[in-house]
């Protein structure tokens, strides 16, 4: 009711810290490769009544707590965290990928975790799905995938299968630059809807699903093996790909030097970032 | 067009930086105390012709050049990013005081900046007002506030006036919590509104905005002199603050230990949060 | 599962309708004086499943019955209609007010319903509470009011009690205007609160609700009484309380008559709409 | 500043009537076939400010002078009003195309105008592009359609030319069971975006468009030839397509009557509704 590990009771933190030990030890008997932390109720309802940072606190010391349990054990899966910005709390710590990497980073747990992203959670926060998977992949955080989908104009999580086949592809894009994600991978979150209630509506779900995410992997084979998506990208940044644009890069280019190029270059001329373009690519392959 | 340090031209950041500078030194020579970054166009419009790694590095290094050029020419103020989710664009990197927090703590660059936080850039991200600042308070980043407001159920900037004087309430319960915000301060992003032009209109509104927030100031007087918000805060919490609390805070309380806790205690009960109370503080002063 | 008088299934129709039949006359009985309609499932999930224009032919048979049943037994009680936009469908019938009173319109149905109004729905809408009931009174179809609030940065509907004097202000205006809305009035959707479980909170979450809405009443008596807000408005219109306004607004100023006017006026003047100044009324009283 | 029709000055009033008397020759004099009312400031930004019922009776009466006026010259193309939400406005009257249809309506005005969706208007206002279309076909309004789409996690028009096939399906959906849309027709908004800003992308940019909604076409013609959505939502359904429904259907079921037949079937059984079958066709083609 008011979260496990951040609750304001230390009563339920232990109760949970008991539940984490027993489902770790579970996974490790089973042979489980993933572990993931979906803290749905740890936030608050109202700031007003609420110690935020005592809480974060408290988060932290669980982690941490799960972390070296994990390693007493000798479990060698990987523990993941599964960002989600609300419901039906009005704030979930674990807001977006950003958010709880930069929880990771404050307590010091960025190398214990990686991130559990599902796309209607992503939208529920007001990015992409692609916006999540990227921002995680860049920080080495992708560990695995929630296929599920959800409306962008509803304001709560509806756990649809994923139909879109370009949504897919957008999807598989992170996949295939990450090189993969094993030993994560992707898992449909499958409850019944309420309106659709046949057993068989389950087995065909299923299906669709599948095949969308097979038809986004092989619309990606086709981008990677035609190339035009990556040489667009390439030649937006190539200024960057000259001995001033490595020295950039490389931190040595202070402010000095740059006004200095300023001044023999005048105004700097803008390409179009013709947007269209990959748009085209993605929808009407 | 497509930002100024994260642009795919390498002429518009050298460009750019330079501009930093003379702002900078101009900053400098009039004894100016604070520094802001407002990235407003330091984003994506869209996702698949954006290289969002490489942008992101390349305004790590620009802000570290702007912290050696701040010491190369002594210049003590405080350096502040200010967060703001989109628009224009569709997507910009300092999206909320958390994503603006993990991009310093990313690339090392924590301890040199704060957050201007603004209450319109607040509710765009989906978040109120008093969240960012309390999530910018306690990772010691709260620098500046930009006293503007908007209407949350408008998707684009307003910069109106703030005069909800419960608004203001929390917001200084934030700085009053902060210790002050010093070398910091208030300030109105002024602009004329297209419906609202007489040359009175901006004096009126300066005033209201001023008083707004000074009685927001006196609110928190009375609040923290009758001491009610803290107490109930005080008593959600309690249990923490024992001799086992003291325990989990420090990180010294694992599994083991909680697992052995819990079969004495058995379930454990859990207090109401009393959710209507604290807002009743607020909104009856 | 579907709705009721808009569901697929003809039984679930006749059942609904039974159901309806049942309370209307406990209503009558029990000596009634509203009977509300909450539409909460007549929407749909999937356009691409659902015969909209049959559903809403059915919803308005069924309503035509209602009316008809409602003579029969000589129940004198207003009939009312609570808009809904979303949640848990989405896409709900009684979107908003506006969407209401479209549906009453094209089927004929205006005289026989009213409005009953939860601020909740409004901001899900995508509106102020204010607008929908400005909306429904303007079309003389304000009736009841549910006094719930809910958060708009949270996309479901929470019915929380409302506690904010502001808003309450801007409710009352609204009843005021309308002259009162008796046999209707306001009602609290009480329900317990997943974190805020003590009996006594429902208690004073009540007792604040009711307080809230009276001071509301008290604050909309200074504003009548001073007669600045009305003045304001006033002033803004005052071009058309002349006798070409008094021409346009009686339909009789065709566009050659306006044509030769601009002639003689040139390019209009438009005064400053002087925005911040009504909203200082309202919040700082 | 304050709209046109509905602008607070007289003076604005006449002028805009003036304008569109100019707009309706030239068009009249160069054969136009459609004639569309962009009422983009027709709205409000602050309801405290603004006799909106005053403003919609002004909006009322301008409306009908065009009629008359285009009556009187001999123009006899489809007058049109394009629904959109706000952006600048926070509020703009012609909402959305069920709020338009309720202010035709309640003034009388309902057999002189049609409406012109915008898909990126209809997802401000919290509605899929094809449930706008649908909620102006079904009342014998849908009339031209502004082919642009936007961000749905974007809160303003962004007016991007429509590159996913999956929606010019939805869309020609709509088109093809309205039997077409002529004389209206389909049109880009075509300005240039900041950001992409070659000659050369704004013909791609056309080309895709039409491209886009060509594919969409000849997915409808599958997707008619094929029958299986039509008969998915003609079985969801059957049960209506009975005598007894046929009784509902006609308003010819009294309350009496259905509660007799409920006592002989006893609670009714509800179907599965299949949900993800109609997106798979969709989304699969």
């Amino acid at each position: 009711m008011h979260g496990a590990a951040t609750s304001s009771e230390l009563g339920v933190y232990a109760y949970a810290a008991t539940q984490v030990k027993k489902a770790m030890e579970a996974t490790h008997y089973l042979g489980g490769e993933n572990f993931v932390f979906w803290g749905g109720r740890e936030g608050y309802q109202s700031l007003l009544n609420t110690d935020m940072e005592r809480e974060l606190n408290h988060l932290a010391r669980f982690f941490e707590a799960a972390v070296a349990y994990k390693k007493k054990i000798g479990f060698n899966g990987t523990l993941l965290i599964e960002p989600k910005p609300q419901e039906p709390t009005k704030h979930q710590y674990d807001w977006d990928a950003a958010t709880t990497s930069n929880f990771l980073r404050k307590y010091g747990l960025i190398g214990e975790f990686k991130l559990n992203i599902e796309c209607n959670h992503a939208t529920l926060s007001g990015h992409s799905c692609h916006h999540e998977l990227e921002t995680a992949r860049i920080s080495g955080l992708l560990g695995n995938i929630d296929a599920n989908t959800g409306d962008p104009q509803v304001g709560w999580d509806t756990d649809q299968f994923l139909v879109d086949i370009q949504e897919a592809t957008m999807i598989m894009l992170s996949v295939v630059r990450n090189g993969g994600i094993a030993p994560g991978g992707f898992n449909f979150d499958a409850k019944l809807r309420r309106e659709s209630t046949d057993v068989e509506d389950l087995f065909i779900a299923h299906i669709i699903g599948m095949d969308t995410m097979a038809r986004g992997l092989k619309n990606v084979a086709k981008l990677v093996e035609d190339g035009a998506l990556a040489e667009l990208v390439r030649k937006r940044y190539q200024s960057f790909d000259t001995e001033i644009g490595a020295q950039i890069e490389a931190g040595k280019a202070d402010f000095d030097f740059l006004e200095k190029k300023v001044k023999e270059w005048g105004e700097p001329k803008v390409a179009s970032a013709k947007q269209v373009n990959p748009n085209k690519l993605i929808f009407h392959i």
